[in-house]
């Protein structure tokens, strides 16, 4: 019998943990690691000491690597030369919380009963101390796989030193295979695994026609209107409606998306209902869970984040404004460039506008990794064995630079193994996690480690 | 020789109200008489108490009367009662002014040699003064002429209370002729009275799709962009290259411009690159002068004065906004009638989009008054006299409400003899007006005034 298929014992050896495991949960979101507030610096720093020190008291290496920004926690349980070599990914700085809108204060963490809540629980502290666990319990019971650790402390700002230092580290951290838990299932009676995430291209558009805003009355029919200009644009480069992408030339490198994925994407319990409840939208582009789950994860989109332009006071002011700005983006599926999605566009807008000026902003490559063959295999059984249950194959919607960066650099398999919930509150309000999900994924990555160590 | 046709002495007269003039102008521009803005009300009331005293100080009757908004002050300086009475008209409220935009503060006027700095200094407080200095001199000098002042403080949210109150004081305000100090020459080398004011139907657009700003990566695709629905909507509403506005009906009613009109626009010295230079406008949607001119003046709008929606600071955050609003009007012109184009705009609106909300906001009738027979030849020979160069009779291309209900209730012509010039920034930022205008325009009221008592 294997070690991780003695069921019995790893779920004892998670409940004698379990004491431990939430006193270092409370710890770690205690310190409000908030990458996106500079003032929080200190509190960054403590969460690397503390990451630094947990290594440590497992007997694993341990090593804070300095980046140009936050640095990068890291570190090896080490079982032999010749077992397989897994990287573990997890991120352990946060989302800002406005502790005004929380019913619990954000960065103190408090225990009901199962749940845990607060800042970072379920994104992505509680996941990390899951897996960390396992890795534990892999290594004492000589599980023959080197475990090898990469915690970021900058993810929430879009992982900005993160390809530099997998760069000057690409040797420390080789391995075979890369696991990532940072993710959300679709629905609590079904583990996802995703294995898409989308890209992004963000630009600003901008027109300005004049130097002041003037009266409508004095100019109105002969002066150019910059707001309605930018409307226009913008209703001829995607229609708002179906949501589809008029620049030319912008689907030819989709990859299309067969039966199968869109036949899991719906098994994962993808439920429109569900999401426009989840979301709190009044109606969605469509109400079909095959269309609607291919929309949100595997198909491309143009977005208007915010315009501006004009007057925005009480009532109706009326000038002719002079100027107006929209910030928009595109999520990008694979094979979409974003550099070359960039000139597309901005050769479509400068097609239908001259004056416009486009300005390029964030940008990010889509990824795509395995959902069959040997890796998928050990991770579809390890989900099974954990949660009963099979897990369906999806894609993520958003994008993880992180990844696109260990995909180029590691050039190995990467594998998506998350604990969420959708009800946890990921970048949310109250965020919270749980102990069915925290003592699942220990189960999980302990069965994972083991099937990993069979891959040669 | 008559008192008007004395020119040295009523150019002694002006030179020796400067101080004086300078000192009122001031204070009343010192005065943020916003209407817009309700916090502001204060400074109305103060505003109508401090043009009470003006007309006290100048020995003519003066009430403040009460409206269900903001009052108007009304006097008169009365001759006798034969001869014949005038009605001159005025606003002193203003609009309103972000004081991060200007050079100065809008609201603490600076004087820098002819020159005069502030919000209100030509729209409308500069206009009213040189009628106030006008009328104090013909009445001191005999002239036989009842000078009736109206002076409104709601003209800049379109006069809602200016109607009912000339209803209620029709008889104390009979005369046999108004006249009207708000409107803007087309260059300073030309008088321009404009005989003919456009209309306006403003409104609000708004589109709510969910209760929160939601994750771009996790909805984008499936949920809806008010932005962009908004954006598509009111490029379907007019065309923003051409300025064709596209509701079915909407043209239905336009008065055609007849060859001569078209002449003297021109002929009033319209020309596209000062219109550019003075509004400081790139480019304008023609540059042929006949049409430019018709463009402002005698043909209908649609513009977007401003719109607001999802994410404004700094950088691109990847939401799909819950909402968006955008302000727009039409300028209407004789025979459109504002009710009926609002009908046909919402009918437009549903049909196009039927999840938007639309709110109508202020509504002000077209306006066509004479432009030949005795007040037209007085108006013209009072301008040639004190600006030494025959008027073009032009129209407005603005809207001024308590024109229509003066018409209406009155019943009397209605003559324009405005001072601003484009190059005072008529409801923009760095509002200004000059002693040549303001002293001009007191040549040109006792002028005016003593033409007016010879009409019978």
């Amino acid at each position: 019998m294997s070690i991780a298929t003695d069921l019995s014992a790893v779920r004892a050896y998670a409940a004698e943990s379990r004491a431990e495991y939430e006193k270092h949960l409370k710890a770690m979101v205690d310190l409000a690691s908030v990458s996106m507030q500079p003032e929080l610096k200190d509190q960054i720093e403590a969460m690397g000491q503390y990451a630094y020190d947990l290594l440590k008291s497992a007997g694993a290496t341990a090593t804070i690597v300095k980046t140009k920004g936050y640095p990068v926690v890291i570190g090896e349980l080490h079982h032999s030369k010749d077992a397989p070599t897994v990287c573990v990914y997890n991120h352990l700085d946060v989302q800002p919380a406005d502790a005004s809108e929380w019913v619990k204060a954000p960065f103190d963490m408090q225990i009901e009963g199962d749940k845990y809540l607060g800042r970072g629980t379920t994104d992505d502290k509680g996941p990390m101390l899951s897996v960390f666990y396992a890795a534990k319990y892999a290594h004492k019971h000589g599980v023959p796989i080197n475990i090898k650790f990469i915690w970021e402390l900058e993810e929430e700002i879009g992982s900005p030193s993160f390809h530099e230092f997998l760069q000057a580290n690409k040797d420390a951290l080789a391995c075979d295979s890369v696991v990532v838990s940072d993710t959300i299932w679709v629905s609590r009676a079904r583990p996802a695994v995703p294995y898409g995430l989308r890209g992004l291209q963000a630009c600003l558009l901008k027109l300005k026609t004049g130097a002041k805003d003037v009266h409508s009355g004095t100019t109105g029919g002969l002066a150019r209107n910059p707001i309605a200009e930018l409307a226009e644009l913008i209703s001829r480069l995607f229609d708002a409606h179906s949501g589809e992408v008029k620049i030319p030339g912008f689907y030819d490198r989709v990859r299309p998306i067969d039966e199968d994925e869109l036949t899991n994407f719906v098994a994962s319990g993808f439920n429109v209902d569900n999401f426009k409840m989840a979301h709190e939208l009044k109606s969605t582009r469509t109400d079909d869970p095959r269309e609607a789950s291919a929309r949100i994860w595997a198909k491309p989109t143009f977005e208007v984040h915010g315009i501006t332009g004009g007057y925005s006071g009480t009532g109706v002011k009326t000038i002719v404004p002079c100027q107006s700005e929209a910030k928009i983006s595109m999520r990008l599926v694979p094979d979409q460039d974003p550099e070359q999605i960039f000139e597309l566009l901005k050769a479509e807008v400068l097609r239908l506008n001259a004056d416009v000026e486009i300005t390029k902003e964030g940008s990010l490559k889509p990824y795509i990794g395995p959902f069959k063959g040997p890796f998928a295999d050990a991770a579809r059984e390890a989900m099974k064995a954990a949660f009963d249950v099979e897990p369906a194959f999806t894609r993520e919607g958003g994008s993880i630079g992180a990844v696109v960066s260990m995909q180029e650099i590691l050039g190995k398999p990467i594998m998506f193994l998350g604990l969420s919930l959708p009800e946890h509150g990921y970048h949310a309000i109250n965020e919270n996690f749980d102990w069915t999900q925290a003592s699942g994924g220990i189960r999980l990555f302990v069965d994972y480690f083991e099937r990993l160590s069979k891959i040669r």
